[in-house]
């Protein structure tokens, strides 16, 4: 098993690690995206980057990139992209490809993300493993008898965009009552912006552009509303927890992202949520966690679905 | 390839076929299930029903059974079933095994359903496909990669459980807002009494217990309010349509049961939902159509998948 370039392109910046074919990480990096200068110019300064340590980490076979967006694996095609304006429409795999003169694999960023806490952290040793990653985007990955579920579009595990209150907040997508519109840092912050309008006494009335960080800061000093904001952004996620396992009856839940910093003061209630909403005991069973591995998982997994590939 | 005996054990009637290897159909037929008399005296019954047809069809070597409620086909054990009272952890498919003397595979009706649909109906030639059945209940059966998808304690595929509104009308599994508790044949006859309440000029104002078999029919006739009632429930249909397609992303979901008799009363209403909520167009290639085998479903699925295991 030789080395394998890992990368997770984020809107501001691109991770980029050496992985083994064991998942044990040998280099982790960061460099900018700068997506408004295209992809080619990111395969430019990522090739750069491993020209730059090709002495001391020879031998590295191939390259898994993951990308935020809806995208198809099988053929490396991004339809669209939320973060990286302009990217649409784009054989990303190919151009990646030319750019490192190496096989490359790319995968949407939480469907690698999934991976990732599936082979190297959470979800290690399940068979069917679901990875819900919470931020400004909310998105799902899905494992299934071992193997990352693509759907057959390649687009499955968006479950950011499904309808939990008909009816709801208007989301991002154009639709209304999303997940994302309920449990994304936006909804956070409109939730606590609603709440401080009926009730100010919280350390939050003093912040000018609120952010869902400072509500999680304010709700480890006890802030009450601040906890009643997580909270119930948490039953929001524990009814989303019920619908997936009424759906998957997985062995593991595990939440990741940004949001997830927040920990027990939205988990706990969500926990809660869930048990309120399974019809059985027998779905209590799944484990519900918090991931293992935060921003390093979307580029192991990435790596080791390259890997997976070219092995065959 | 011998002959399969197919058994569906519905509330009041127990469908019975004798399948063969392919999927056709060389015998059918019901006999009533008395569920009250316990899973022993359906067994016997079922036995006598194969020993007067044994001279014309010889050779049956496995049997298999949908039955509904939450159970484990892995191991024929029976957690709950709504339809069969008293019917609980029970090792079902040893005690049919015993009746029958043949190796017998027991399985969640609608998963059957699923099945039967996905090799001999509507879902021919997919590789990732969905059937939701919908009646008193509402039910999925899960077709992943060309398997049915059971979960790790095998009742996947609970759609009618899932949470479509936050805060919505009670379910019968004592949550809110679950897809059964809006789009259910109680939550259309529901849906009915409201609207008549509202507005008395229907064929319907005259019907003292209404059924949801009622208001199909008043639709077809042209009645507004029925119409209406049905269009309501087909938008609920259509937005779990998206769910299932932005977590799924498969190639075909066929609807399947009582309700789906509604047609495109429902089905028009349902697809022009998931329009409006599919977030890219690559999620509108899925074939969203009604299911073809009727309740014939079942028992050639369950059939199938007895064939299957004992074949391994």
């Amino acid at each position: 098993m030789g080395r394998i370039l890992g990368v997770d392109i984020g809107g501001t910046n691109t991770k980029i690690g050496i992985v083994k074919g064991s998942g044990e990480i040998e280099l982790d990096d960061q460099i900018p995206t700068r997506a408004a200068e295209g992809p080619e110019a990111l395969g430019t300064r990522i090739r750069e980057w491993v020209d730059e340590h090709s002495k001391d980490y020879p031998g590295i076979d191939s390259a898994g990139f993951g990308c935020a967006g809806l995208l198809d694996g099988a053929s490396g095609y991004l339809y669209v992209s939320p973060n990286l304006p302009g990217w649409r429409d784009l054989a990303l795999a190919g151009l990646f490809e030319r750019a490192l003169s190496l096989p490359v694999v790319i995968e949407n960023d939480v469907n690698c993300h999934a991976y990732g806490e599936y082979r190297m952290g959470a979800g290690r040793g399940t068979q069917n493993f679901i990875c819900i990653a919470l931020g400004t985007g909310v998105g799902g990955g899905i494992i299934i008898n071992g193997e990352l579920y693509r759907g057959s579009s390649g687009v499955a595990g968006e479950v950011g965009h499904t309808v939990v209150k008909a009816g709801g907040p208007p989301c991002s997508c154009g639709g209304n009552g999303c997940l994302e519109a309920l449990i994304g840092a936006a909804a956070i912050v409109d939730r606590a912006v609603i709440a401080l309008a009926r009730n100010g006494d919280s350390i939050l009335s003093g912040i000018d552009t609120l952010t869902a960080k400072d509500i999680s800061h304010a709700a480890a000093r006890g802030d009450a509303v601040a906890l009643e904001v997580l909270a119930e952004t948490g039953r929001f996620l524990g009814i989303e927890f019920s619908n997936l396992v009424h759906i998957f009856d997985p062995e593991m839940i595990a939440v990741a992202g940004g949001v997830a910093g927040a920990g027990e003061f939205i988990m706990g209630p969500a926990r809660e949520a869930f048990k309120e909403h399974a019809t059985h005991p027998v779905q209590e069973r799944v484990r519900i966690v918090v991931a293992e591995l935060g921003n390093k998982a979307s580029f192991i997994g990435a790596a080791l679905l390259a890997m997976e590939r070219h092995a065959l």
